[in-house]
């Protein structure tokens, strides 16, 4: 009962978004407890009755991100998509808007955080994973929507994985580059992969 | 002169290795002055002598990243290997190795440097980007020598930056699994791309 009471604390709330911004654009390590003070607006009373640590809130910001796959990201990205495969693209270009709109130095928070953090602690890695599978399982969920457009020896889960790792790879050198150009042709050359599936496919139904 | 003279002093390469070793397993961040003088046995003194600030030390680390690409990864990786379509499966292999023995915590230095460092100094992200151009080139070369094997309308440079893609991508999912699964799962999907294009390749020379 408490823990629905203060999940809904405006004031947690103000700091939970301003940890999940700070250590999206800033990284973990580089975020103080002033700024995320700063940011929510908040004062440190409240930051240590809501989070005790700063790790407790990365813990939270997981949680929220780990929550919030369907209606944060997938729900936006699928609104005017219905095709199966081409959600899977429509997806990728959300991380592209994302890109874009921040002069590619912002692209995938769990991924950066994967890689900030060199030894994360247990919690902190089981939810970095479980943010991995979840984004995977909903990937998956669209390649067996469209199964009968891929040959019959595709692995649905590891072509999911595989999508996954064009994402991310393609956000790291787009941050690293600046430009889009490395993000855009690692999506254009997945795509040309599920040409050759599909027109494989084609062939067995012949 | 002297910048060849202080290139291979022995105390210099000591904080050169302990910097390289330390910011790929630790962090940049993580990384103390301290650690770096216990590490590579120096004073200040010295360290300052050579690399007055962290970041000369990182810019330092990276020029030997870059220089090294070929006696350090390259030759190691494909000194059994004459296949060029097999050297890039070897490369990728030498980074599999790398993640299995360190318990999938160290994979490539690059990558991991790329997303911690969030808003990197023009030179730093400068000399990222360079270790992944000269990366991609490698493997561009690898392609083009076996261009006959691909079909036609094949972009080599895109395609190596797709490899470049998977490589990182994939190391980031096994470091945040700890597990060589989603690795072993993109190198996988990876070749089955190579087996559809090589087929499609066959086809067009019928």
């Amino acid at each position: 009962m408490s823990n629905q009471v203060s999940a809904t604390d405006p004031t947690r709330n103000r700091i939970l978004f301003a940890g999940m911004e700070l250590f999206g654009r800033k990284g973990y390590q580089s975020t103080s407890i002033a700024d995320i003070l700063l940011a929510a607006g908040a004062h440190s009373g409240s930051l240590y009755h809501f989070f005790p640590t700063k790790q407790d809130l990365l813990l939270a910001v997981l949680e929220m991100y780990r929550d919030g796959i369907e209606p944060m990201l997938l729900a936006p990205a699928w609104q005017h998509v219905a095709d199966p495969i081409e959600r899977i693209f429509a997806l990728l270009a959300s991380y592209r808007r994302a890109l874009e709109q921040t002069d590619c130095t912002y692209g995938c928070p769990i991924g950066s955080l994967a890689l900030e953090l060199h030894e994360p602690d247990p919690p902190v890695r089981e939810l970095l994973a479980v943010n991995f599978l979840g984004w995977v399982n909903h990937v998956r969920l669209c390649l067996e929507a469209g199964r009968q457009r891929l040959p019959r020896d595709v692995d649905t889960d590891a072509l999911a994985t595989f999508i996954l790792t064009t994402m991310e790879g393609g956000v790291m050198q787009a941050r690293t580059h600046r430009s889009l150009s490395a993000f855009d042709i690692s999506v254009a050359v997945l795509r040309d992969y599920f040409k050759r599936l599909e027109s494989d496919a084609k062939g067995e139904h012949r």
